[in-house]
């Protein structure tokens, strides 16, 4: 056959032979065993209070994420040889919730069954993909201990609208599923909880740190802390990212956006840190709504997060057998 | 107490002394005996097979056709004297989308028994209400008739996703709460159905005009023969305008939007003049999603769908007991 | 009559029974004695130098701040038990601007006259409603002092287009409403400015805190020099936000956008600092423009400087005879 | 001096020495006489009952214009032998909006007094400079009669706003600055105008066509019959085009959109069909409100109302003295 | 391996086993012999006079595309048992334009010589493409006719700017590629084209329907006049689809777009009557700018073109060895 | 003639007799003498990797700068007594981008030639300008040195796209224009670079300041130490600054937008303390994308840079002979 050389695959992007990108690492998944890091999506926001577009942030973090460079300048360290698996989406029922979010619980149990090395990131989809996600993380895993960045504590009582994505650390600790001592919350934000839940976390023994403390303490600091604490009571640590708590002017694509939040800079601070100690098993990003954002620059922030996550296992040294 | 005579409600609008404003005929219900036309409203749009925000359309509906005049100069006919009761909306359930339809029908089949005379315009929400809408108002009213504006067959299968935006008249036709005899599908659009659903309704005896017969045959004419066969099989006629029987261009805010629909005059004149039959007890309008409209024009299309059918009971005379 | 559980208000939202929002806190004012904070928009943009939607800000604030919490957790301080009084808004003449200016002067001091005891929290609308709304308060108050949030000096000449959003100052300290030493002006931005006016404020004996200033000193102790300087030689003072004080990237909704602006969490611990003083007797929040803004980010911003001007009130352990 | 052969003036755009742009006919005018068309602009919208950016249509109609060819060939036509004068905007006062409504009455009347043979084409602004244009435009020229595509009667009362954009016929009427019996109002529409406004011009022996007249009449026809009526009984005949009048889907840009209006090929037909006759002495385009349009769609319809009005002085031998 | 029932490729849409999608026939090629209709991207605008986004058009019209249903309610015609390849894109040179143009050509001239029974659908990319397209493929085909559905005439000279999207027929009658005689033209605009390109075209004996001509005359008897013509003349046919034929209302997202256009229903006629011919063999889709559009409508339209194109090939009983 | 003294140039801005604006000073060149300040635009980004509209950014950053006051309120310094020549724009070629890029090269020498003492101030365009526009400086100016703030090294290979956006400083030290040593890059940013870019400019002697070293390190110091070491070496320093530096909030309208960029007011602060040194003979802003910002956000912070130079300027008692 004659040579074709200018035919490519539809909706090719430009390659510079000196660049590689996430979007070289990251191989759609076909069922070999999976040793580092998958991803895996959970498109469902039909859970959401207020009405959620987050079933898109897969594809869009997905895709900001391809975009980036593997190579950490302030760090000095390149991802290029690393290999990511993409496990796909967990399939959504159009309109049964609760099977919905009963279908990530099981994916992911599933998965880590037949992968137990498997180290997930997991995208919303909005927050009530976290109960889910963390009671098959913690099925695998054992007793876990969850560092929750949010604006929100997200305890509210099931009775007024069943598990949404108000309400998944409730399911949590109400099914023990997490005991509150292993759960710190950073970011919780004024004027955006009742005190009826502040005074719910603190009675299950939360740890909650407010915008305040993250403004008055430096982040390294909180998540010393933090680590200290939970690697004394449990057996693995996961991390979990509500998209809200940065301040609305840097993610302005989340639901329920307002001033007051987080710089972007310190939470990929934490999250390197985070991702450095060993006992991190899991990172999930959730409340990322690409249909009301601008230029997708909230899954942008979801894809640096992911990248500092990695940055944070590369310096860790991070090896599965 | 001094006079304040510049302090008004907030968001207030301009008042002019020689117009009459739909909104002005239109009252919050307070439990009072209805006798006439009462909106209510059905927002629920988690049913659909693709992310819509049809759940806010009984908001902007309103608001849209509250800054009309009451006065047709066409037809020389005010409706200044109407009174217009706003039921307000059936409240939906967060998680459970199934309860949420159920309530569609249960509150509908309720006012009825209270208020038989109740001449009902549904305010949707996605395509999925029209099940529990028009169960509830058959049980109410007998053997129903259903005149329906749609690009869409929407019989599709239960199996692949539950009860859908994309699945009402399958429901009500193997229900039998009606008749395929007595179902006229108006507007159906070339490349937007499949075959088996077209041999599907064909195997029913459904009534199908496609936009090449609307394009073909005056509108008249097709609503003149519709209502013809109705009339000797039913009790009651319902209409249902899913708004995506228009074309893209003038109905931009629908969510399946597509070239080659229906005209806004002509649906305007098919549903003044079926407003104008005495048979004809019911009419909604769903699937308009306001957060992807440009400048709520659909939803200014949906006011005027409900003027127009206003206007044909004027027309026809329409008196309640 | 048989009960409807499911029919609600048309537009209600969820409703979470452990959770109180400030739209539980604020009702419409039927006449009653007002004896503590009272919400009044003067929905006024046609006044401005280019073009402006102003206007709309009273609504989108007061929707903005509706969904709020009451609970402020830094400070463990909850508003749940306060009434807010919503007066309505000030009506506009549709051709008269002089006119629209003079109602809101004569309807804040009307106000004064029957209830004393009121803690206006004034809606703009533009920054030209200042004259007026501080007009009518001196008038009610005494000898009023000013902290005026803004980028501008506000202090154009009336000859070059009458009493514009550019004017206000200019006009209540020609009308020796306010003494030139007792207005301070926080936020003046670099280029944004005329010397001419720069040096007008300077003959008046005006403070005025540049945006250098801000960076470099805290706003905790520019904001305790103010109060201290002001305490000693007015009766009342007032709290005069212009939005766009604050950065483009935080304040995207305001006419006059630009870079090198304040700090949203500055801002809200100056107005939390300044609501504890007793001797704060009014806020006004103006030139937010909710048609140009992206996602009411600025309205939430506006939200949050009444949240903390209340948290502060609390602090200063408020109370009303 | 060293050529510099590729530097060229700010924001030029590409010039094809085969192409002759309607930009490359008009020339901004140094005071020189006028004897044919010249622009002006009456960029006034705070007179508005409504919010309107009306007051930036000037601009984005010029630039419309500007970047048309001047040849019809439809027509066969080639207007790029005419020299059209851009006379520049009136300038409107910051606050003072009947000032500013008076200043385009006098400048018009003024450059009438100096430029007899003035054909003008007024680009408003609202439609409240319509009362001022054709009050300068009836004492320069004697007895007028005006033909108005227009959605509403605007002939509202004056007691409830002042003169603003619903006001410009009644004040028209009322100062007898013309006669009922020589205006004709096309393209009225349903449920867009109250019974009390109908019987006004009713009682002013106005002459209605309404949108359904339009579709059931062809546009020649109704012109024909206007024209025949009104050469008779005045002196010259001015045409005045509320851009509203085009429907919602053609015609983004207006601020008071609707479904039900006219196409804009009907439009252009009138207008190039009454450009041709030599009673008809100038046009007026109003209600085009740039900051909500789509792509500057509603300025290429007014581009086009404008370019065949000039084909139709062209077909009908426009010479001036 | 425990089977994952729920896990799917990521960004996976709804399936319904009733409904065959277009996206179902399309296969992504992989070398082997190409027999019916091939989809080719031309992914290229730089080469624009006016900043253009087109080259976004093959991905989003390809999307569009694969939305819609295989079957034509109007026809009974289900085209399910297609199989349509999709070649992909052609590489673009990022800096070198024509080197782009030039790869066009060379790969559609390679593809003919491989597989001379290919029927390639084009996806521009803007009108610049369509000068290598129409060379590549007459160079396979012989004598070729060409009817071309624009609002231009696309004869610009070449020394203003080189190869642009005004030039492509003029590059095409120059070098005679094809031979004006065998040109049709159809839906050229009024005041969009200049008189000296006008009688370039009449000079080389172009054929030319205005939109005058279009609004006159039947689209049927306009196509059905042209390949009567055509059928005599040449060897093979294509068709030629700038969408800014189509009226700015219905293709609002064009770069040129403009009042008084072509309506979709028309050009789907034309497309559906010029693919039933047997001599008709290629078809482009160009200066469809998703960057522009609202809501992807142009594409949308765009798809349809093509849709109806295939139901003609269906219904001329397209057959290939 | 009688005056028309509401009669004003078209789009004219409100005039305050006691404001003098940036646009006030800045004249349209006619060919006279250069002697000090002189934009010029380059309107290129045809030659941009990823779609860009940075070809109308010469525009956009125009009209922001001249809206500004001429004051600085910070540094009490006023430059209304400036002439700043606006030479207007380099013509750009439709489809020969290299031939585009020469001529901003050949402009630029061709204007230092005849005008030695202008400090150009150079509007992009994409980055690709930069190198034309460095090699003309150098030519005139000798040893240069360059200070870039840039997220990107912008040293990609030339192989797989020719001179485009991302090669621009490749080409300055392939072809010696510059030397590696006296190259600083400011805020080099995480994952936004490769390994092989940051070894090459490693070896090359350039000076690497990552966003981490300017999170850690005041910029006066930065900049401090950077013109130290210029200031031995060089006979001139010119200033590149690409937007994308900055964090994606602040400066939202860059092509290559992302998380933990720079703050404006750090780039001020470098700015003025770079135009402040007698050496800083050009500054150049690049990469500004109008067609994707959010209301101009980024050519106002484009606009303050100029004024942050000119202050700097101003400062240092900038004269020219």
């Amino acid at each position: 056959m004659t040579p074709l050389p200018y035919l490519q695959k539809a909706n090719s992007s430009f390659i510079d032979r000196d660049v590689t990108k996430m979007g070289d690492l990251i191989k759609e998944w076909s069922g070999e065993k999976i040793r580092g890091v998958g991803l895996i999506g959970a498109p469902l926001s039909k859970s959401s209070i207020s009405h959620s577009g987050a079933c898109f942030a897969p594809g869009t973090i997905r895709k900001a994420l391809s975009g980036y460079s593997t190579y950490s300048i302030e760090d000095t360290i390149d991802l290029a040889k690393w290999i990511i698996q993409d496990l796909g989406d967990v399939s959504m029922h159009v309109t049964n919730i609760e099977e919905s979010q009963n279908r990530v619980y099981e994916t992911i149990l599933q998965l880590f069954k037949e992968h137990p090395s498997w180290l997930p990131i997991v995208l919303g989809g909005d927050n009530s993909i976290t109960y889910p996600s963390i009671k098959g993380y913690q099925e695998a895993k054992g007793e876990v201990g969850v560092i929750q960045f949010d604006a929100h504590h997200d305890v509210r009582n099931l009775e007024d609208g069943g598990p949404s994505n108000g309400t998944p650390f409730r399911s949590l600790l109400e099914s023990k599923t997490i005991n509150g001592a292993n759960l710190v919350q950073v970011g919780i934000r004024d004027f955006s909880n009742s005190k009826p839940y502040h005074d719910y976390v603190n009675n299950h023994g939360v740890t909650v740190y407010t915008m305040k403390d993250v403004r008055h303490t430096s982040m390294k600091e909180l998540m010393e802390t933090s680590l200290k604490k939970l690697e004394k009571s449990v057996d693995s640590i996961y991390v979990s990212v509500d998209m809200d708590v940065i301040d609305q002017a840097q993610a302005p694509g989340c639901p329920a956006i307002g001033p007051g939040g987080m710089d972007t800079v310190d939470l990929f601070e934490a999250i390197s840190y985070l991702g450095e100690h060993p006992m991190v098993g899991g990172l999930e990003i959730v409340e990322v709504d690409p249909t009301v954002d601008f230029r997708d620059m909230t899954s942008r922030v979801a894809a640096h997060v992911i990248l500092n996550f990695l940055k944070g296992k590369q310096r860790g040294g991070l090896t599965f057998d």
